[in-house]
């Protein structure tokens, strides 16, 4: 039985074994897990035991940002063989349903999805997946920006259902890590600027970082005032609201242009009054993300081009025995702390 | 000086002389006002004084639903000629505006409507009018319909944000003026059928007299059980939102299919209460509609061609020195009332 | 061993005994065939032997638009019971193909169709097929209707591609079998007015019953005028060119509008002479349609709810025994023809 | 009278006085003329003396690529004062047009485009032009990149048109200087990398600067091979026809993915034969670009935030007195020269 980094129940993580499936059957790769992310989500199970619906009622391995290596490879894949580099998308939808059959399978409602109950994650040594979701990693991307490119898949299909025109100006609400991986992404994505509002000046300062992003410390100014200047008073094309603050739903129809859009990448737990007057009188078009579908090759397409770099935001590796370590980091939430890694290989 | 229907104050109605400036400068035409249709605003200006930021505070001519017949034609002007029988866009954008230049002139916050304060309206025997917002209207297109474009434009607008697909299934809660014209754009411009929801049967009874349209009774039904029967529990690809009412908001999340649309046409007075975790797991888009830009010769087109009947919603036809009972009458909103007419001319 | 219209080679057909495997796997379903329509490709499988690469290297069951009942249904198939009555898609993907996954599964090279060498076609009393691609008819489509919906769902490919916006002008060159169905979807899916352009007064008079067709005899008159008059110099919208033929090419980019678009249904044989140089001056947009995807659901809906009436388009119905008479019938290509159907059943 | 760069018919250009109009109307401003790019086309009418039905029957003024500084500012005019640096746009559309009022105004046949007979150009110290195609440079954008904008705005055309999604991998058919912008345009405007392809070697190094840019020089390799490894079998998202070479469109189709979209900015003069059937198979879209609408703000916007460098593309400056040597230099048609520029103050 493998070794894994298990949820047992709410604050309790084991680094333990725990029996786990890995024939290759075919269709599937067997994968040796080179380096994992540690996200949000995985952070909030552990710390609430729950997301919404979504309960752990059974022991469950952490994880679902994750690169490494190719061990064995099932009937009928070809595109990949034993040695490749690889990164993995963490969610497997039935592509015989009606949403995948269209080709949006992150809207499919039977996708399983690692390390969200009761599916497993991939803390652990070895995994088993379908090859159709595993990605060779060029020669240039590292394992850790392998493991880079699940949370900045969500950037990449933010940038993609905005529909970006070449030179926009976008406005991005939230400096966590999904507000930069979606500004990074809008850069990547079309963007002449990107404007970044945030109250905490750590997280401004990773962003700023980066050539096209203007970082507005909100505590100190009016984000709309500074639209408005760097607009002409016109608005910005693109708004994507990253918080998922009610605070944030108060002015952001002063943001964008007439015509515009607000892109909807972070969640409020309760709904949130939206003046829809507002909204009409620009015609507004408001769209809505729920992961991502058909990004992973484009984000490291992106990433090995060098138009993206992503290695900025790893602000620590841990080694797979400290996992729990990693995870306690992850709770203090250092607003220096934009990426935390465990490394589970070599 | 010519008479004209104006609103004095709040409440107060006069047919009385008024001055208005007829002169017919280059690029503009002067046309006898045959009918003009009475519009929800124009009777909210009666009985409220005011629309939002927008308040009656001199003598207003109402109406802008209109159509008539050309008398006089300014230099410059080709595609129109006297006797031409036509129908008028209310709203005079600047063409020079940045929206205007984009194409959207309907959101250039420069843009002079009719009827809205302090610009007159048309109800009155002469007006001047550019001709670029002056369409011709075919020998099969009476006068009577011509003075239904204005409202059916806003269908129109709506129909086109919706970026409907040929054979869509579409949904349109509220079965008021615009719901009925929402529902009717929607099914010429590709909808199979459109299930359309209202609490007041004699409304319901109204739409579900076109072939197409699939009336629901919210006092009696649950909408969101109705659709998930007919699209075997896929949901509508297209919602539109034409009640205006915060309580539509609770479930209309339910309503569309997985990265279905949301078109938002009524307009709630406050922020209303929206539940973004539902919009976001579907990926739906919500697009809204001010007013319309570029939907006068198309619905003109829609109406010769025979594939929108509009004559069915003229429920009474007043003539001019009746306009105020004609008011009064629309103050009542008896529910077998969608459009009340007056007569200008002849 | 059941019996089918086999073509033994170019030239020859058979109604004759063939074994074809008739095992109801997990996810098909086994369907009584009711009625086959008669297509321009099985006629050019008989006349010519081959279309393009596709060569009838061994005898080959013909016919790929078919209607039918259920009568036996596989492990997890849920949307479908022994006796509904069904049409069915012709061509199978792989469900795994970045094509399908992609939502594009028409243009997965891997798609296996029916009737096109080495897979067999549908004029025989049984066949099993794959659930998902088997659809309900509502109780008030015929299965003559049923299939007619494989040659509509070209239309409506066509008409999806096109992009139409609601009172859309769209011009259809050629009024044969394909461009009859092309303007019916560009009507159904939301054109104001298809004007359709033939040398064939027949075919323009079958066309000419639909409200909304503009019926143009090339021989007479110049569609690049027709067009132009009926929008005042203008263009359409929309340009569907249906025709295959290398003539239409030489005038085609003075039909449509600045700005508008030309979809391309009719496949010359040899590469066209194309005028980029006025398709730049107008930034037109052409598109090109292979088959279908998605498009069985939604034609469906269309004719269930009456907005498409195909039926004026069957132009007579031969018994199953009467196979051959069929195809020779439809060699003859009569003008008057637009369907000949098969009824295999009963 | 000023002094002005005349050609006075084909092959002789003159630098002489010639009456112009500097009057400063109102919605007009008079620009102080800094830099001026030479284009092809004015080297075409140099040594052509036409452009298809544009003939030079008169002397006209050379020059349309043009950044200088504002001296006067008619009325009406807000967002530009004097000595402000601008770049213009060359083409002034009619506002009122129809084409113009959608949007488009590009494609409206009554532009007035610098430099294209009879209308005068702009190799000449002072102009009049109006405020609305006049645009400010950032303090950080150059005159000599302020006359850069003009070609760049192709390039950012044929990339809004392409629809380019964050990612995507295009090909450019042609390293000449269209093709060198539209590959700058389609990196800053959201693709990973782009093949470019070209047979002279100096001009693929020349674009070989720019990270994201692969140069294959089709004398010595197969682009369609090269575009099947890079893309494993699976083809280009885009592909940008910038040769204007009929041989180009031999094997064009063999190009994109499935799906995908060929952009065509290289007019070829005669018609060229295209293989419909190819384009069919794949559901390709192809799109016209002719000039640009509302480009140039989104242009200085990418220049200004350094993700466009168009610095490496101006290949030699010349002083205003020896303009004709600099179109002398034009015509020889140097490999090594992309943009030669004439400083015609300061």
């Amino acid at each position: 039985m493998p070794l894994a980094l298990v949820l047992e129940r709410q604050h309790e993580l084991a680094l333990r074994n725990v029996e786990l499936p890995l024939e290759v059957g075919p269709g599937l790769v067997k994968i040796a897990v080179h380096t994992v992310g540690v996200c949000g989500s995985d952070v909030h199970y552990y710390t609430h035991g729950r997301i919404g619906p979504f309960v752990v009622a059974a022991p469950m391995v952490l994880g679902h940002e994750a690169a490494g290596t190719i061990l064995e490879v099932g009937d009928g894949v070809s595109h990949l063989k034993v040695g490749d580099r690889v990164c993995m998308e963490p969610g497997i939808p039935d592509p015989n349903s009606r949403a995948s059959r269209l080709g949006m399978y992150n809207v499919d409602p039977a996708v399983r999805f690692w390390a969200t109950p009761p599916i497993h994650g991939v803390l652990t040594p070895q995994i088993v997946h379908p090859a159709n979701y595993t990605f060779k990693l060029p020669d240039n991307v590292s394992f850790a920006e392998g493991a880079m490119v699940e949370p900045f898949a969500v950037g990449m299909q933010a940038a993609f259902k905005a529909g970006i025109k070449p030179g926009d100006t976008a406005v991005v609400l939230g400096a966590g890590p999904i507000g930069v991986t979606v500004a990074l992404a809008a850069l990547a994505g079309g963007c002449a600027r990107v404007i970044v509002g945030d109250l905490a000046q750590p997280k401004l300062d990773i962003a700023a970082q980066y050539q096209g992003i203007i970082p507005v410390n909100i505590r100190e100014k009016s984000i709309v005032d500074e639209v408005a200047i760097l607009t002409e008073g016109w608005g910005a094309d693109v708004v994507f609201e990253c918080s998922g603050s009610p605070h944030a739903w108060k002015t952001i129809m002063d943001l964008p242009r007439p015509g515009g859009v607000i892109v909807v990448v972070g969640l409020p737990v309760e709904p949130v009054a939206v003046d829809i007057a507002c909204a009409s009188t620009k015609e507004l078009r408001i769209e809505n993300v729920f992961r991502y579908a058909h990004q992973y090759d484009r984000a490291i397409a992106l990433i090995a081009s060098g138009k993206v770099d992503l290695k900025p935001l790893i602000s620590e590796t841990f080694a797979f025995e400290d996992s729990k370590a990693a995870f306690d980091r992850a709770v203090e939430a250092r607003p220096t702390d934009v990426k935390l890694q465990i490394k589970v290989a070599g």
